[in-house]
């Protein structure tokens, strides 16, 4: 089967590999030209464009777009309207939020061609060796290009998660709970690393790994830092996000759920990247105002 | 009547005066000597020591510590107890821990010596001007001393609040909902502070304080704050802390009773301590370990 | 000066009875025709309808909405479009989210009829008595009104916070703050239910009112609350809530600021209208799945 | 090797054929006569007092605890301390505070009695086919029975994590960030329950053990749970604790380190043990008194 690629990026280019080593006929691209020689390099043929993309390809075709959520996947998906015939395939395996999937899935509906929102976990090795991968759209679409998933999976890591929309959503809630249960890691190694004993770091997360309930590949990732750096000491402690933790928070909210440590696990994240709090200043300027108490000037 | 004071530091000072002001005859004492001078200065009886500080007292004595809590508290007791008599009075007006108040009150009884636990809130201008009040301890001890605690402060504002140890158990949890209250008006003006309006803060926390449904002396004082430093530009956003927030939180935990309110104000002061986290490391190299994410060296 | 108000629930009919003390000539309209027999029983001047409303003022018309936020809104001001003249105002007094009076603001706008939007707090007694009102819009058309907002705002207690959005902005700003303080108290307050002491709720929360840190209206309140049923034994403690506080928290999520107080505010609300989670049943069962502990059956 | 082991409950009762099986001589000892019987049903020595036990173990004893944390570790220790010989060994092997862990430690090391706090991990399952082990204590006392936890814990599974007190620290900290994690996939799993989409609950579980960041044990135990209750019907989301979530909050309290995942998933499990709330009932009766709000009756 033939893959159009658009997207050559960490997760793209891995998948890439993974699609030709798993027998596909994958065609490439991407708006950075020096990402397509790239990939050329690895044997995979490539396209100049998504005109030459969409040329390549025949039959009904399939095309994965592996890039940046947001308006990048309605750009391309604009481009590709016009150069696609009714019932070929949009999947979009990036990280796209569930409500953005379900307008481009109708919207895609109106012009006859079929969509799949693809949510894809594992990281970059996994992209490479084998992911998880979560489906929602079409169960005729699904099962056309069932094979694709069930290839580039690794054994049981693929699902039809339901309807449109359910992949993207499932992979969302995915994060939500990496978010939280990589806070609730990091909050104990902070415990151990203030502690009035001497715990090495890497033999403890590595013990855990052997045996304990909080295995798992998170701990795994956790040994490996260690090991890389025992204390950690050359990264600075600033957590960024790419929205998925905040998706889920505002899912909930919208849902009336608790999700309390999905919140803390998010806004721990943005406290991480502020220097100095607005909130601060002021608890410090009312504890001057009625206690006396002295602030530290800057 | 005659009242020994034992520490004038910010809060003790002002006390003194407001009992002196009151109409009773305040003797004074404080291991710092330059504080019983300034004292002095004020027309206030002193004494150099509490050995002095008790000959001076006649009849029952009532004796008010306003020293820092915690081993002060004992060896200021331990230090008076040889020097009283039984039925005499301390009353401890600082910020003790409850469980040392109830240790306290029940050690002073093997004596035979009265103990009253007082909290005092409305911070040094109350203290100056008239506190609120909130005693622990037995009903007839209390009664003794009422007038003292009527005339020192506001009206309505002091209260028998039951037997020993609800005097400081009521501070303690009146400081607990304090801490909530101050990061909930921080946390809200950091929010103003990152909009896209150009919102005035000192006028609003002063029409806050005009009729809204947050309106209260927080507010006020931070409206004070505003008018003297109208971005807080001169201080940090470090949020220190004396104990009441933490033993509420504790003592919440040792009832089962969830109080995240209180707990993440706790949780936020501790945070603006820190330059960096161990736990944000952590965070950071776990998505650079699965992601491939670059983290921020140092 | 003529005001139209359309809108008689609990705050609308209060602000009619405040502005016709004030002097102001009242035309009043509400879907419901109860609410509108009822207020002509207090002397008001009444409107059968929109259209009635708008023939019966005169000059440069000026409208107060007081109507539920969101799509009601919306209707309303449809509805007053063409029934209006350019220069004509709309103000919309109503807790509507900030984004929503933008959003109308520019729409109007086109029309060129001016809006402002005004943050109305201090409860329902406020908009009887004396409301706090935060006006964003233009500021020639604010002037043109100050006066209703003077009038019918306690002293001190109107002001213009700035651009069109920034009143209803300041209002769920104020009442984000609001969620936080309140669950300050209540948390307080548990902590005092289930403590070993014979806290006097009541007496306690009027004690907090004289010269304490955390007084202020909303502990005015709960000293009422505890007045009228000393032990709450009459209600449930399920919360409800409006969408202020939820907004902030987005709003928040939005600047990347973390608010985990507001936050935690709206989330036990949430939880407090729940009988049973479903998080609860995955940790139950989770427990019992590595330990063996028991859970408990329905 | 002989080994005395003392309780036999859940965890006891496995961890005995678990030592059984890999060639120790097991005396086993418990309060409950059917639970001695039912171990030596299984092949296994039986004491019936710890005078029993004792007088059965030859050459340095090596006495293992597995009994329920608190006072009845104090109390058996305290019945043994006459029965035993300097330089046996008591391993505290249950979910002890590492405080009282350390206080063990001196109290039988005036005695002349060795001590290791080791904490078990694993589950009932682990205790049986091969626990995670991290034990603190002398080093030459750990080597004097490592082959005890080599043998019993599955390969890597056990580690000396330092000086006394280490072993439960370590376990403390495990179990916070197992709170922590149950807490994030349950918050997660119920977005999914509460959502538009209809989430196959096992099946998603499963789906994230092949492959996702978030596989480990606590995911395939999900899986476990939803396969044996697909929508976990049967039984109430009342979550219990045993304590070390708490101790690892009060334990960051005291470092001033600020936890928030770890304190929300203690107080969620609060909350779940509450049919209703009183600092609700203080919400719901200020809502009602600001802004007449209608409360739920009881």
């Amino acid at each position: 089967m033939q893959i159009g690629l658009v997207g050559l990026g960490k997760m793209g280019f891995n998948l890439a590999l993974n699609l030709h080593r798993n027998g596909f006929e994958v065609i490439a691209n991407d708006v950075n030209p020096d990402f397509v020689t790239q990939i050329a390099q690895q044997g995979i043929s490539t396209a100049s464009s998504l005109g030459d993309l969409t040329t390549q390809l025949t039959g009904r075709r399939v095309i994965w777009l592996m890039v940046p959520a947001g308006e990048i996947v309605d750009d391309v998906i604009e481009q590709l309207i016009p150069l696609l015939n009714p019932s070929d395939i949009i999947i979009d395996g990036g990280n796209s939020f569930y409500k953005d999937s379900l307008r481009r899935y109708a919207h895609l509906k109106d012009k006859g061609i079929d969509f799949l929102d693809c949510g894809t976990s594992g990281g970059t090795s996994g992209a490479l060796q084998g992911a998880c991968t979560m489906i929602g759209g079409d169960t005729d679409v699904f099962k056309y290009v069932e094979e694709v998933f069930q290839k580039i999976s690794i054994q049981n890591g693929y699902l039809h998660t339901g309807r449109a929309g359910s992949g993207h959503f499932t992979k969302m809630v995915h994060n939500g709970i990496e978010y939280g249960m990589m806070q609730a890691i990091a909050e104990g190694f902070e415990v151990f690393e203030r502690s009035q004993f001497d715990i090495d770091f890497q033999k403890t997360a590595e013990l855990f790994n052997h045996g304990s309930v909080v295995r798992g590949w998170l701990m795994e990732l956790t040994a490996n830092a260690f090991a890389k750096d025992p204390q950690l000491d050359a990264i600075k402690g600033v957590m960024h996000s790419s929205g998925e933790g905040k998706w889920t928070l505002e899912t909930a909210l919208d849902m009336g759920v608790p999700t309390p440590v999905i919140a803390l696990s998010v806004m721990m994240r943005y406290r991480s990247q502020m220097e100095d709090t607005f909130s601060g200043k002021v608890v410090a300027a009312l504890r001057n105002e009625f206690g006396g108490h002295a602030v530290e000037k800057k």
